[in-house]
């Protein structure tokens, strides 16, 4: 619990009903969408304005209190969950879209803002904000930008990094710094605004983007063609990016996937395909046309059992949300889910996908994969339980073997989901202890005392699901 | 001059012919493509590759010893200036191509490579890499990434930093570190890679690059639009943006560049048009058809006095030629040119151009204005005497009015030239104490000495041209 005097303080600043310390408050900000990671923080404070926020971060500096900033808690690496206690710092009232400039192309907007309103503000104005993570009705713009989040449009589009042009944060100290701006060029110095991007809240805590919108294409169509092999699959990929097309997605499912999304959804996918592709195009109309046939036709040429492009906009729909129902329908399956995004070269997909399906073989345990087949960005997600340590075990040692795969063949440990509490332990598997060293020596340099999300990114040496909190003051 | 012991190894690493301590070798180093600074280094070392930098580095470090990184020194900020003395790092011996991946649409390169290489290298294959800076022919990639460098092809397609995805380096330590991949997506801690990018040469030592390449558009055409006077073309570039068309290219260049560029080149340009955009499209030959006359008609709209669409290569290649030689045809007034890149949000570039005029006639100096209109970077160039130090003390008064206006309208003062000693001034302008103070604390982190590139984008309070070395060891 925190000291009275800090208590009283934090209530003064927000008032009194947006400072929370009661049992059933705490539980509720005790864990995110990351399943098995829990712990309880000893007050959630929910600031209305930068000056809050600043106020806030002063007093937790003085008072050596640690501060975890949340939007939505939809992320998957345990990265807004309070292992060190403290102050839980959630910035949902800051939810205000402040301006959309039509001349400059940008939106400027309050870290709460849902992505799903942004998305929706701006193609009312013939505008469009590409990044489309997966949990975009209900995450927080702060989020996205935190966990530098991508989604099904990364190929062609690139991920939240590739959209943020200027940051309003406020440091560990306390103090406010304005990066960036409305500028698509900017070299003053060293590029703070992608920095802080992907920061996962360590280092400073997000209070207002300018992020860079694009006009919305003029048409988007998608399609499905399913494979009677992983090869076939992969190679169809390869062959796409081989004739110089981009699409604007470019998905993929296993068999495992598409049988229990069809199971889920009832949209007359064949179950006994073994691998499908989700193809979009997005663009002016006669390119949009040409690519969907050439695509279509190297579906065929490398043996595509069916494809199917999607002839109105229903069809179309029906297509997008088979896709983003994957992780829904496969949580279905066993009271826990744990979805991971070990990430290759697009080169690297037969063998990544099938080493995922040899390990998981190895150790017993249920695994199907989908993603981004695209950007080489995959998903295995297992189907388990947390209540069964000895399977639990299994996993831990299957996952861990997947991401010395993906580091082998020149990926990374984590496309899009961040290290959070999750992949801390692997970070230096990716980066060796040099690439360590450095980061947190730049985490020292913007927080010496490690009061802004500690335990994250740089963690314990080995996994370890439900944490409690053991930091009490 | 460096110890003899120092000298000796410095030879050992990199052999006789590639340690160079000749006067006439240190004066070759002791400047840049940038005006008016200058300073002597202490050796030229040239090594060949990753293990003679590193070994380089390492003795640097052991030595105090500062190090220069230097490409083509083709840069505008003096980055490469050894104003600390020490010894000039030349890297154009690691000069190769090291992979075209046409699967995962990557080139690998030592920094060494000429850009210009790179794109008829990529281009040869169908592939693109968009950035393309005015000294494209002698520039560097390591100098490219170092500076971030943009070019005529930002507006549409972004600047070096969008297309950098991996990096090798060596840190001041003498470590060497791997950043990124062949991903699109990766998000294992910090953005080191794109933290590096534009961190001229003071972080780390740059040895190896894997970017991005895109599909080359099909086809590509411009035109060329002259105004009675700047409102009228200015409006333009907002109404082609607010038509929601992201042209390749959006140059613009005010009367006085327009009459010195005809007296140079002499092909036709209406010397009495106050201004002229050269506008440029590229992708699928429907887009582009129908964005050129889209384009041509909002020209014509907002009182175009003349609009040419060039009809074939040799048509649009003069008129590019006619933007690309507007540096050189400035060049030829007067002894001494500075060119500038005060940078602002598009929409206020005819507020930005006017103060630009404005100032200019009030401290009697010679400013002609021409940049890239689309994305809001402009560059305002002095034809002056550096022989003349009351004109040359004008001169300065001049830019930082300039850099002051840019801030006041929410732009910054640099676009894609950098920092480096010439804008160290006017960093704090842009980014606040506080916003220096993070730079600061991450320069650090990261050189705790202060051997790479010392003096450079946090240098003294004041411009000092003509620097001398006062750094003798």
């Amino acid at each position: 619990m925190l000291p009275q005097h800090v208590r009283e303080r934090l209530r003064a600043i927000v008032g009194e009903a947006y400072c929370l310390d009661r049992p059933e408050a705490l539980v509720a900000y005790s864990y995110d969408a990351t399943p098995m990671h829990q712990a309880l923080p000893d007050a959630v404070v929910m600031p209305k304005d930068t000056a809050e926020v600043q106020q806030v971060i002063k007093l937790a500096a003085e008072a050596g209190i640690p501060v975890v900033t949340r939007g939505a808690g939809s992320n998957l690496c345990a990265a807004t969950v309070p292992v060190g206690g403290g102050i839980v710092l959630v910035l949902n009232r800051m939810n205000r879209i402040l301006e959309i400039d039509e001349q400059n192309l940008t939106i400027t907007v309050q870290p709460g803002v849902r992505t799903s309103d942004i998305h929706q503000a701006v193609e009312a104005r013939g505008l469009f904000y590409p990044p489309d993570p997966g949990s975009m009705v209900v995450s927080t713009i702060g989020g996205n930008i935190a966990l530098n989040s991508g989604g099904l449009r990364g190929l062609k589009y690139g991920t939240t990094k590739d959209y943020v042009l200027g940051l309003e944060a406020v440091l560990p100290n306390g103090e406010v710094i304005r990066t960036g701006g409305k500028l698509m060029k900017d070299v003053a110095g060293y590029d703070l605004t992608k920095l802080l991007v992907g920061s996962e809240g360590t280092l400073a805590v997000i209070t207002e983007a300018i992020l860079k919108l694009i006009p919305k294409p003029a048409m988007q169509r998608v399609m499905l063609a399913t494979f009677a092999n992983l090869t076939d699959a992969a190679r169809t990929v390869s062959d796409i990016i081989a004739s110089r097309i981009i699409p604007a997605t470019l998905e993929f499912m296993d068999q495992g996937t598409l049988r229990v999304v069809e199971d889920f959804k009832q949209i007359g996918l064949p179950t006994d395909a073994a691998a499908m592709l989700l193809i979009g195009q997005d663009g002016d109309p006669e390119t949009v046309h040409r690519d969907v046939e050439r695509i279509a036709s190297i579906c065929r040429q490398n043996g595509a059992v069916q494809v199917k492009v999607a002839t109105n906009a229903e069809e179309a729909d029906e297509v997008m949300t088979a896709r983003r129902s994957a992780l829904a329908a496969l949580s279905r399956l066993r009271p826990t889910t744990i979805l991971e995004d070990a990430t290759v070269p697009r080169a690297a997909i037969t063998p990544m996908v099938e080493a995922i399906q040899r390990i998981a073989a190895a150790h017993n345990v249920h695994i199907c994969t989908f993603g981004h087949a695209g950007d080489g960005n995959l998903h295995p997600t297992c189907m388990t339980d947390a209540r069964n340590p000895d399977e639990i075990e299994r996993v831990e040692r299957a996952f861990e073997e997947i991401f010395a795969v993906a580091i082998e063949l020149g990926g990374t440990i984590t496309g899009e989901h961040g290290v959070g509490i999750v992949k801390a332990p692997y970070l230096e598997w990716k980066l060796g202890e040099a690439g360590v060293e450095v980061m947190k020596a730049i985490k020292r340099a913007f927080d010496p005392n490690n009061l802004l999300n500690p335990g994250k990114m740089f963690a314990r040496e080995r996994r370890n699901r439900v944490v409690v909190n053991h930091a009490q003051r």
